[in-house]
C-alpha cells in the first residue's frame, strides 16, 4: 500500500517493540498476567503515574475506554464527552452495549471540554428519570489534535470531584500530548486530578496494547472480573506487557512522539504554503485542512485518508512514527498538482 | 517460571509466527482488516474451511466464542452446552453480559454432548417464559480432552438443524484435535454441518489471534458492527492475519499439534506406570489424572498447575507445543518421589 | 394534595375505566394475553391503526418506548431522535441499558424533527465504527407540546424508508394531537409511514397500560419473548385490555383529550393577559412560559410544577382530563397575586 | 372460559382491591411514588418486615425478581438457584439481559436448595475466570409448592452471610407460605436473614402490583434509578401502593390464601382417591401429579392447565383465592370419568 496520512495506526511495529516481544519468548510464563513481565511493568507504570496507580492491560482503545467507563459508571450514570469523542463517535456504541449508561455530548469549537461546556450537562441529580451524570471524559490529545492545557485538566478535574464526579482521559495518543507540552505523563494526569485514563501504544509504534489506568485507587474495584467479562483478557499477557516495557523505558514513546509531532509541523507547514486552510491548531501529529470537494476527491485516489467533516469539506492527515519528509514531499507534490 | 504441564498457553510463541510477524511489518497497511495480509488470509481460510467460510479475526477466545455466539443468537435465546464448556465455565459471564442470552447446560460424562443430552434441554418452544433454544454449543476436543468424532458431530448438526438450531465448535485447540482423528478442519466442520466456529491459535503457537468462522453464510450479518462493538475489532490486524497465515500455510499448526499431543501420551504412560489413575482417556494435550490431595498439593508446590475438581482430587496436566521429554521425565521424577 | 398543572399523570382515572376494571373482573381468563378482552381489543386496534397492526401490552411509556426500539435497532444501530425527546432525556438510559443501542440526537428549536435535521446524522453507513442510523423517533405532540403535520411526518417516512431505516413515534399522549388536528389516529400514524407506535393511555384517563402497535409487519419479529424478556409482560393482561377497549370505544379518548386541550387554551389565554410570555404554539395540553425566577419559585411553593429549563426561566404546566375551569382561575390568581 | 386450575392468575381481583383502587382515585396525587398511598403503603411495609425495611414497587413479578438480583449482583457475578426457579426457568432470559449476570443452578429433589447443594457451586472466589457467587435466591413456596422452615430459610442465610453473599427469596407466594406455616411475613424473612425478597401479591388477588423489599440496607443504593431503567416505574403508582394497603391491612392476604391452600388439600385428597399419585407434599395451594398421558391430554380439552414435566407425565394444578369447591368437585368428576 503507498505510504501516506490516512492514520497513525497504518503503519507497523518500531523495531524496540518487536524486540521486545522476541526477548518475552523464553520459556514458560503463567497466563493472564501474573508472570514477571507484567509485574515489571506494573512497576514501571507505578513509576511512571505515582505509587497508586493501578494498570489493566488490554487489547486495544475500545477495551481500555469501555473498561474505564465501566469502573466510573453504573448503567443508570452517565458520562460527559465531547461530541467528537471517539468514546462517542466512534466506539459504535460499545459503552452503551457493554455497560449500558448515556454519553452526554456537548457541542464544542475544537474538540476541548470546559467547565462552561461541562455544566450545561450537570442537571438532575437526584432525579429518576435522568441518568446521574458521573464521569467527565476527556480526550488528550483530543480527536481534532488539539491539547488541553495542565490547568484545563486541573479544572475539570475539580468540576467533577466537586459533583462527586470522576475524570477519565482517553490517551490513545497520549505520548504525542507529553512531548507537544514538555510535560510528563504524571503530570498531565495523575498530578491535574485525573481519576482514570485509556493509555494506548498502538498508534505509536506497539503492536497492539493499549491499558486502563487507574488513578484514584477508589475506582480499582473487581477490575480484574470486569476485564475478562468484557472479552478483553489476554492470556499470554507478557507479550502486551514486554511491548509497554520496551515502550516505556527506551524512550521509544518519546522518539516516536517527538517524531510524528514534527513531521505534522513540516506538513502543516508546507500546505500553507500552497494556500490549504488550516482548520485547527496543530499541536500534535494531525493536520486537518478543508479543501475544495474535487480536490480531496481527486487526492483520495492516489492515497487513502479520511474525510473528517464531509459537509465542510474538511479532511484528516495523520502523521505517524515512521513518516518520512519524502513522504510529506511526494504527498504535498501530488496535492500542489492537483490544486 | 519452571516448566510444567499448567496450560498451553504458559508457552511463548513458535518461531514461525514471530517471523511472520516481522514479516508483515512493512510499510503501511490500511487498519482494521482492509490490508493484504488478510486478504490472502481470508482466502486460506476459505481453502481451509470452504468457499463459503467467513472469517473474522479476534483477540482471544472469549471474544470468538461470544462472537460466534452473538452471529447465532439474539438475548431471548438459548445456547445448550455442556455443564464443562469453556463458554459456560470459564468467561466470567461475558456471554449472559455482552449477547444477554442464556446458555442451558447439561451434565455430561465426558464433556461431550449428544443427541440424547441436548433433547433434554429441546421443549419450551413458543413459549415466551423460556429462552428459545437456538444454538448447540460443543467444545473439540472438549475441556476434558475428549473427541467427538465425525459422526457425533453430524448428528449433533443434524439435531440442531431440525429444529433450526445452529451448532457451534469451539475450536480452541482445533489442532490438537485435527491430528488425534487424522482428519483436515473442513471435515471436522464445515463437512459434518457446524454452522460457525471460534478457531484458535494461542494454545498453539500463535503471540495473540483467534478467529470467529461463520460456516453457514445465513450468519453472516452485520459481523463487523458486533465484532466492532463488542470491543474485538483490532486495528493492525495484519498482524493477527500474518499469525494464521503462517500457522496454517507452514504446516506450524500440525507440528505444534501432533507435538504437544505427543506428549501427553508419554506423560500418561509414565503416570500409569506409577499406578495413577487418568480419568479421561488422553485424545489430544491434556491429562487429568486423580491424585491424593496430599501428592498434589505438594506438586503444586514445585509445578503450577490447576486442580480441575477439588472434591474428587482431580487435577489437570496440559502439554504444550514446546513440552520436552525432559520436562516429563523431570516432572515425573518429582511425582515419583511424592508418592 | 392540591390540583394543580404539575403532569397530566397527577390526575386519576376515568370513572369509564374503573367500570371497564370491574367489569373484566368476571370469572377466569387465560393469563399473559390470552383471553377474550385481549382478543376483542386486538380487533379494536386494527380497525383504528389497519388491518396490519399488532398491539403489544405493556406496563408504560418506557416499557412501550424501549420495546419499539427492540423492534426496530439492534445494539449496534441507532436512534435519530431530538435532545427534547423522552426517549433520550426521561428514561434515565433505558433504551441504552435493555437493547444496547445509541440515540444520535439533534438539537431543535420545538422538539420537532425535520429531514434537515435529521440527514445531519446520516452518515456512516457501511463504516463499523459507527453505530449504524436505523430508525427515527418523533413524539407527536412532542414534549414541548408541538405538533407534527401529516405532511411532516410523512416527510421523515420517507426519508427513513429511503435510508431503510424506520420511523417510530412517541404518541404518550396521541390523543391529544388527534383531537388538535382533527385527524384519526390512523391517519396520524399508518397512514403516513409510521412503522411502530407507542400508544399511551395512562396520561389521558387509564390506569395504567401503554402499548407498542407494530405497523410495519416487517418489524413483527418474536415480539413477545422481547416484551417477556425486558420484564413488560402482564399476567392479568385483561385488564389492561379492558382498560384499551374503553377507552377507544367510548370515546373516552377523545373527551378526555379534547377536554386537557381545551383547559391549556383556556389557561394559554389567562396567562397571555397577565402578560407571561408563552414559550410554544399551545396545540396540545400544555403550556411552557416564561417567568422571572423568583415569581415561579414563589408559585412552586403553592403548587407542584416543573421547572423545564431552569436556566431560561422556563416552566411547564400540564392540563389534565379533570382539569377544572375553576383550577385555572384559582391558579391564575395564585400568579396574578405574585407578579 | 371455564374455570380451572390452570394458575393463580387466571383468577380475576378480589372486591377488597377493587374498591381500594376506586378509594384511590380521588383528585391529583404527585406521581411516581410521592403521594401519601405510597407513603402510607411504606410505612405498612417497614410494620410488616421491620423497620430497616424498603419497599420498591413494581409492575410484575419478573420486575420484582430482576430489580432484586440488580440490587443483590453486578454482572460479573453470580446467583445459585434452584434448576426450577422462576428466575432461571420462567423469565426467558430477563437476568441475564437486564442485569448480565449468570445463574448457577442445582439440581434438588423438591425445588428446595439446601446447605450441601449450594456449596456445590461456590467455588472459584477471586478466579477472574469464573462469575462471583455472589447470591443465594430461593422461592418460598417454592416452584413446586414445596416450603422452607425457619431453619432451613436460616441455614441458607448463614451460608450466604459467610461468603460475604446475600439471601433472596422469590415470594410471589409468600402469602400462602404465611398460612401454611403460621408464621408472619417478618418470622419467615428479616427474622431469618433474608437481604432482599420479591413480595407479591398479583397471585393472590391483586389486579397488578408486586414489589422489591430491601431488608439489608447495605443493598438500598440508587436503586430508584434502576427501577426506572429497567422500566419498571410506575407513574401512578398510588394505585398499586393502594392494592398493596387494602391487601396487608384488610386481612385479605391471609383469607385468599388460607382458601386456596384449603381447596389444594381438598383436591388433593379428592384425587387420592381415585388413586392418583401426587408428586410432592402440597403444602401450599397447588397440586402436581403424575397421570397417564393419555388421561391428563384428554383431560386438557376441557380444562387449560400445563403439563409441568411431560417426559415424566406430570402436571401442575393451582388453586385460586376464588377456586369453589363446586370447581373442584366439577374438575375431580372429569377426572374420574376418563381414568
Amino acid at each position: 500500500m503507498r505510504r501516506g496520512f490516512g492514520s497513525d495506526n497504518h503503519s507497523g511495529i518500531s523495531r524496540e517493540i518487536l524486540t521486545a516481544i522476541g526477548g518475552a519468548n523464553e520459556d514458560h510464563a503463567l497466563a493472564y498476567g501474573d508472570d514477571e513481565w507484567c509485574a515489571r511493568t506494573e512497576g514501571i507504570f507505578r513509576e511512571t503515574f505515582g505509587p497508586e496507580a493501578k494498570v489493566y492491560f488490554v487489547f486495544n482503545g475500545t477495551g481500555a475506554n469501555v473498561l474505564c467507563i465501566d469502573a466510573m459508571c453504573r448503567s443508570h450514570e452517565a458520562v460527559v464527552c465531547a461530541e467528537t469523542a471517539h468514546i462517542n463517535v466512534d466506539e459504535c456504541g460499545a459503552p452503551q452495549r457493554v455497560v449500558g449508561c448515556r454519553l452526554l455530548t456537548v457541542e464544542t469549537a475544537d474538540g476541548k471540554l470546559t467547565p462552561e461546556l461541562v455544566r450545561t450537562r450537570l442537571h438532575g441529580f437526584g432525579f429518576e428519570h435522568h441518568s446521574q451524570p458521573k464521569a467527565i471524559s476527556i480526550s488528550q490529545p483530543t480527536e481534532l489534535g488539539t491539547l488541553y492545557s495542565l490547568e484545563e485538566i486541573r479544572a475539570l478535574a475539580d468540576l467533577a470531584h466537586s459533583y462527586n464526579m470522576y475524570l477519565h482521559m482517553d490517551g490513545a495518543r497520549l505520548a504525542n500530548a507529553a512531548v507537544a507540552l514538555g510535560k510528563s505523563f504524571k503530570e498531565m494526569t495523575t498530578e491535574v486530578g485525573v481519576d482514570c485514563l485509556s493509555f494506548g501504544g498502538t498508534k505509536n509504534g506497539m503492536l497492539m496494547g493499549e491499558s486502563c489506568v487507574i488513578l484514584n485507587r477508589v475506582l480499582d474495584v473487581e477490575m480484574k472480573y470486569r476485564r475478562k467479562q468484557m472479552t478483553q483478557l489476554c492470556s499470554k499477557m507478557r507479550f502486551i506487557a514486554a511491548q509497554f516495557e520496551a515502550y516505556l523505558t527506551t524512550g521509544l514513546w518519546r522518539r516516536n512522539a517527538e517524531h510524528s509531532n514534527a513531521m505534522a509541523q513540516l506538513l502543516q507547514k508546507e500546505v500553507k504554503e500552497l494556500g490549504v486552510r488550516v482548520m485547527y491548531p496543530v499541536q500534535v501529529n494531525s493536520v486537518f485542512v478543508q479543501l475544495p470537494a474535487d480536490i480531496w476527491h481527486a487526492l483520495q485516489k492516489e492515497y487513502f485518508f479520511y474525510d473528517w467533516d464531509e459537509a465542510q469539506n474538511v479532511v484528516r492527515w495523520m502523521c505517524s512514527f515512521d513518516t518520512t519528509e519524502e513522504d510529506i514531499h511526494s504527498f504535498v507534490a501530488s496535492l500542489k498538482r492537483l490544486l
